[in-house]
């Protein structure tokens, strides 16, 4: 809601719209102290109450003066829900579940969250400004959302530059298909605009809500840094840095953090995340610490101290309640607010309805696994759209929605031709689930191959240099 | 309560009980899934009753397997109050209020809180291990209570070192006589024991509690930390650091704080420092802040990376919710609780009811007074315990035990004969009020011309020595 557009305040934050309140409500009382017109007077407090009806729509609060709206409200668990259905999917940082096959209802997600819909304008703006044919992930909605994408573009037209920021929560050594997915457009995105891109490694949030220690939650950072590496980064343009070195390796960026832990408080966080007073206070401020990251200040070896680069941050959807929390609080402290673009989730081997896990092995395809891992895990677990026999399948087709291997080749067969081809074929019943699982493994198998020997490239020697803190390539 | 000794499990703490009890449930059980002898099983269960009581005498709440301690819970809002009655002293870090003229009822305070007196034992045994006469704020009771100071002795004495840590939040560059307390104490010590010491101040809680911008509580940190300087600290032994910069400046801080954060609810920081659901996440958070210098680990650079040194705090007793929450943070991660040593407060002018404020110029004598204004604040502000006319004053005589003036001489006067002296012929009469204030008068005067003195010598660039992270002069 935040972010559509429409009347005079619909461009507006709930903190703007309050403020804009603040300031006609001192001009009235001002007219009315110097005695002006009654019309004059009439019409500021038309406007007065105009204001106040787009303020209680806009956050579901009515306005009060002296007590600030919080952006985070509005969508505090998802946002509310209309019909207060049970059928609503659940989306946070900790939890995704669908109540459809087909998975998570994107569309009123963007509803419920307030974003944008990434559409065939936007794409071609995005063509326009970088020269390049947007990535499959845009071309196919997996990339489905944003939040003021249209402010950076209009920027860059105007030769002011952006940086990218994504990160990864790094639980575990094992990372899966799944996982490259922001990493892989985020690459795309760098090379398409020439920027920089700074990756945080959350090991801090892992020790806090996962039972590892602090040296643990380091290593898998380190081990989770070559599989991103292995994505191609170049070391030239891209910082990453683990929370648990960065931290004490940046007066700057705990700067930012304490200016948004002043910022927020635990009302706001219990709203957003669903805090309890039972969590421990590492959780409760630890929003500040993936907020950080979003405002250029935080690298003054990157951007020479200043404050006013913008941010783009290609994430996965369930990462959007911390960045409504960022943008609630980037202009209270004096900061921009981060652009976003939001994915949709990879699918589970066994359907659309969840997430994936790292800590099921069969629950997606891994990094680390072998040629016959691949073939096995999609033959005996992806969760086929197709009919019970071959006849029946034949006759009236497979389902592309909920097959599995069919999503994941929208994920990962880059040829449009060939992909359209394929669904047409297993809808018509012509192309039976066994060959459209051969198609999928025969993709995979090579692509899992190639991160391999890529990654085996990327020595603990690289990883130093690239979470080392540094200037980049590029001049601020 | 917690450090009272006494019988088996009174030494113990909360969380040391706690864990006794789930061995001994577990002893139990198993006892009875063995099939034990019944008398065996009796005496196994009689045990876990008397620990089950012991526990509940201990915490206050009953022993819950699942459901582990806080040694907090205790002594929440200061700890049960007996009667109940409104005239109990309020004593935190944020509210110091006494319900009467003598100011706050400091033996009171050391069963609210469970801490131990400072009695006459310790003070031989401190004589004994340092080879000093105690300092005169020993010897007068200004510090008057303490947690485990017998512990850091008896290491002591087997040549185990130990280190001090105290603190200072920069809320203006105003500092005033009390203010120096703490640090003319630790002065004391660290020269009687000859161990490092350092010195945080706390820029980053004053930016979160206060109206004040970061560039403004860092500045404060500077200012500050000249006046402690020019207290007499050896730069080969001290480290002072402010958070804003340590925290960016020291990987290991921030895992100390985050292994805090992550061991602390918000039920807990709610019931020690009163905490509510609208206060900010960094407020909720930068408790674990102030614990993570109590632990050598914090301080790679001074203990060699050592996470057994151990730590002496001296501090005035409001700071004492912050060292309850690390000392049953400690033992769950591992690292060793700090000792304690606490100091009544510092009299304000107007008299000992009220902590004294930095905001009101006439609430003290602070760092930068004139000689005139001294004198003329002394004989306007300075609460009297004399009679309200001379006859009756030679007759009835004057109450050192209100009397500010007084009570400012048994913290700058260090002759006790002198000051019995002075404590007889006011009591008797002898001494009238405009010559008790004088002798006051004149004993500050030179202390806080030569105070101004000192710190004229601390130059920015020497502030800077003290504040930069490296080894001090002591190996570990």
């Amino acid at each position: 809601m935040t972010d559509c557009q429409g009347d005079e305040e619909g461009g507006m934050s709930p903190m703007e719209l309050y403020e804009k309140l603040n300031a006609q409500g001192d001009q009235v009382r001002s007219l009315k102290s110097a005695k002006a017109e009654k019309a004059e007077i009439d019409a500021a407090i038309q406007l007065l109450l105009k204001l106040k009806v787009n303020y209680k729509q806009m956050t579901g609060q009515d306005y009060k003066a002296g007590c600030p709206p919080s952006e985070n409200l509005i969508v505090s668990n998802n946002g509310p829900t209309a019909d207060g259905s049970d059928g609503e999917d659940v989306v946070d940082p900790w939890n995704v579940s669908a109540s459809s096959a087909k998975g998570v209802d994107y569309d009123k997600l963007i509803v419920r969250f307030g974003s944008s819909k990434i559409d065939k304008e936007l794409l071609d703006r995005i063509e326009k400004a970088s020269g390049q044919r947007p990535h499959h992930f845009l071309r196919r909605g997996i990339f489905f959302s944003h939040r003021d994408m249209h402010q950076i573009l209009d920027a860059y037209e105007k030769h002011k530059s952006f940086y990218l920021y994504t990160g990864r929560g790094p639980s575990s050594e094992a990372m899966h298909v799944g996982h490259l997915i922001p990493f892989i457009f985020t690459k795309w995105l760098q090379d398409a605009f020439d920027i920089p891109l700074v990756i945080q490694m959350t090991d801090d949030e892992k020790y806090l809500w996962k039972d590892l220690t602090l040296e643990e939650c380091h290593r898998f950072t380190v081990e989770n840094a070559k599989d991103i590496i292995a994505c191609g980064f170049d070391v030239k343009k891209t910082f990453i840095f683990s929370d648990l070195d960065y931290m004490g390796a940046s007066p700057e960026f705990y700067r930012n953090v304490v200016k948004t832990q002043k910022h927020v408080t635990f009302n706001q966080v219990k709203g957003i995340f669903g805090f309890t007073d039972s969590d421990c206070i590492g959780k409760i401020s630890f929003p500040a610490i993936q907020a950080a990251p979003s405002f250029s200040s935080s690298f003054p070896q990157i951007f020479g101290g200043k404050k006013d680069v913008p941010c783009l941050i290609p994430c996965a959807i369930d990462q959007d309640p911390y960045f409504r929390m960022t943008r609630d609080v980037a202009p209270r402290i004096g900061l921009l607010k981060p652009a976003l673009m939001h994915s949709t989730f990879f699918p589970a081997l066994q359907g659309a309805q969840t997430k994936m896990s790292a800590s099921d092995p069969n629950s997606s395809i891994f990094l680390t696994d072998t040629p016959k891992q691949i073939k096995n895990k999609i033959n005996k677990h992806a969760f086929s759209g197709g009919k019970d026999t071959v006849e029946e399948h034949r006759k009236y087709g497979g389902n592309t929605e909920v097959d599995v291997s069919f999503l994941y080749l929208t994920f990962f067969l880059e040829d449009d031709e060939k992909l359209e081809k394929i669904r047409e074929d297993y809808t018509s019943g012509a192309l039976l689930t066994g060959e459209l699982k051969k198609i999928l493994i025969e993709t995979l198998q090579p692509m899992i191959a190639q991160h391999q020997e890529r990654r085996k490239q990327v020595t603990d020697e690289i990883v130093q240099q690239f979470m080392t803190p540094r200037p980049l390539n590029f001049k601020f």
